[in-house]
């Protein structure tokens, strides 16, 4: 589990030639950092003078980043579990028939399970900019620059993991599932742009 | 050091209401992160066929991204002491003028350090930005994805690591020395802004 070893070692092994761990897993740190980030500006608002009011709200927001980053987390480890599966059938013999029709089978099944990883990544960002824009509105006014930078890492965090989404989506054979994951993934894209744009209008009123 | 500690240990930090590690951090674990996608293009390049031409180059853009991933790395833990500097100044004594007239002058020159370090990371990610688009141009064309999602985390970097330049910068006295730190963000950004929309349209035109 990278998650459990140093920074220092995910970065060169990112860096690395090997395939994994690859843009769909930085992409997910990326979505962690930014909930993280929202987590703390959470942290920061209860209890201190003028924010009673909205105590018992940001608390519950801070459970949903929480549960956010310990699945974004979860999705580092599981775009590079999901890859290394789609590139083993790449590799399946293909000498007979029954075996070409196989790998073609066993390649089509893992396109899905390496497009729908990403994708969680980008709804998961869509999630985190949407609970940002209500933290830019109620959350500690002193710190509303970490909420910036939330919303940067989630932006990214979609535009990496959209890219793979694409990829993955591209020699599905199965139309109806490739049209349903682009609507999807559409969607989320959305809300993410949508959402930072309103935050930024937000903490530029209240910074 | 956090780069040799656990990225679960980063990121329960980051969530934490301990003031540091911040955005200014975590933007530069962005641009890290973008740094080591941009590496590992380069390394699945060379040897491959087709890119004869390119190997020289392409070695001399992989030393100048590891070189930018290390400093990125070092600017993960310079930003959360600069910050803590400059909030111990702020919390210096100020019973007598001789007290203020120490403690104001101690704050305007951690101001000057603590804005010096975000926007040194803006500026690496504005250089990793420009080494994509030469990767976008001449790399590995079945990696490309990990280009837009290298570009797409510098683009975080900056974004985040900008307004904390910018929060810095607010308090600051000394006029003229704001105004030049000022001028290389609005260089740094519009460099990254520019690159990154450069990267997408090469990959648009390459994948």
């Amino acid at each position: 589990m990278y998650i459990e070893e140093s920074i220092q070692h995910y970065l060169d092994e990112l860096a690395s030639a090997q395939p994994t761990p690859g843009g769909g897993s930085a992409s997910a740190l990326s979505g962690a950092l930014g909930a993280a980030l929202a987590s703390m500006v959470c942290r920061l608002t209860p209890g201190k003078a003028g924010y009673e009011e909205v105590q018992s709200e940001i608390e519950q927001i801070w459970e949903q980043t929480e549960r956010l980053r310990a699945r974004f987390a979860q999705l580092l480890q599981e775009d590079i579990a999901a890859y290394g599966q789609l590139a083993a059938a790449y590799r399946m013999p293909r000498g007979t028939d029954e075996e070409r029709s196989e790998r073609a089978a066993t390649i089509q099944q893992r396109l899905a399970a390496a497009a729908r990883v990403p994708l969680e990544v980008v709804e998961g960002a869509a999630t985190i900019t949407s609970l940002c824009r209500r933290i830019a509105e109620i959350g500690n006014v002193n710190v509303l620059s970490d909420i910036l930078a939330s919303t940067a890492l989630e932006r990214a965090a979609a535009e990496g993991a959209a890219a793979m989404v694409r990829i993955n989506l591209r020699p599905m054979k199965n139309a109806q599932l490739a049209a349903e994951l682009e609507e999807r993934l559409a969607n989320a894209w959305q809300s993410v742009e949508q959402g930072r744009l309103e935050v930024a209008a937000i903490v530029g009123r209240r910074a």
